[in-house]
């Protein structure tokens, strides 16, 4: 057998053509309660009706596997986001749409993150406050942070750094799921218009 | 907001149908210079070409990116394949069928990838032995290992295990890449039909 590399790679194009959109990534951030799973979910349901290749990652996907060799000190929690990152973009390289929810609390790790992906990525900032989300605890993590139960918690004993410039904020505090979702989805075919010809 | 759980999830089977066929994955397994990324990519090309949404994952696309902060000592290696393993289970649970073309030398790990995927995992052992693999030497790291250069490296200074069963046997010392290809065409359209109306 002789092994010269095979020259014609499944380029970038063939596959925005075959899916009639280019691929790339919202990456959701944000305290935790703040909404990012839930209206990823709801926005992945939205985006594949509409003729999407939509794929959402988050906790529930990639701590019990990819990162599941991983705890939550910082430097796991960077490790975490780091490889979250690469995989937004080896899913965008393969022409999907990908919807991360990662409470992603850093700023510097997020810029890091950007830089990872070379097309279509949209950071989205979910902007409810503390009070709102610790008055939340749908997951009952803050009660449990606050007990001291769970150390390095977001928002109680680690920092939220509030990121500066975001490409959409959606303000979740005053919003309904509803109109939340709306928004996103006129955000996203705007942005990243599907060709259903 | 009310965070109730949205229980609308894009499910498995929409993607099946949105695609014509499930996902899976086809684990290329042998020595440096069997052929692996080359018929990898060869039948990427030819099974997108027929319609599938294919990826695939080499060291290329993973070694800069999700698995740039490891190395080359067996733990590396062996984190290196984990995380690849469970990349290629959320593509494949995302509707793609993925080659993933590693050496992946240790049965035990094999056995452990395997285990990650639900459905449709083939493994592909591309079976050309030591001599033949170091005389094409591709990209002459046969001769940097025989010299000291690298460390570790396998079939030299780092064992193969040959594996003792796999799904797809290539005799890739034998077979030209044109009918290695064609086998592995036909194999995958039999196990993981695609249903282009």
């Amino acid at each position: 057998m002789n092994l010269t590399p095979v020259n014609h790679e499944v380029e970038s194009y063939e596959r925005t053509r075959r899916f009639g959109h280019e691929g790339g990534v919202l990456w959701f951030t944000g305290l935790s309660g703040s909404g990012k799973s839930t209206l990823a979910k709801a926005l992945e349901r939205k985006l594949f009706d509409e003729g999407y290749n939509v794929y959402m990652l988050d906790a529930d996907n990639v701590r019990n596997g990819l990162n599941s060799n991983l705890g939550f000190s910082n430097e796991d929690r960077n490790e975490n986001i780091r490889r979250v990152g690469e995989v937004s973009a080896l899913f965008s390289q393969a022409g999907f749409l990908v919807l991360s929810a990662f409470i992603s609390p850093f700023s510097k790790e997020r810029r890091k993150i950007a830089k990872m992906h070379n097309q279509n990525f949209h950071q989205v900032y979910l902007s409810a406050d503390l009070a709102t989300c610790e008055k939340r605890d749908p997951k009952g993590l803050y009660k449990k942070a606050r007990l001291g139960e769970i150390l390095d918690f977001t928002g109680i004993d680690s920092p939220y750094e509030v990121p500066k410039k975001s490409n959409l904020v959606i303000d979740t505090k005053n919003l309904s799921v509803d109109k939340s979702v709306e928004k996103l989805f006129r955000y996203v075919t705007n942005k990243i218009p599907i060709n259903k010809s």
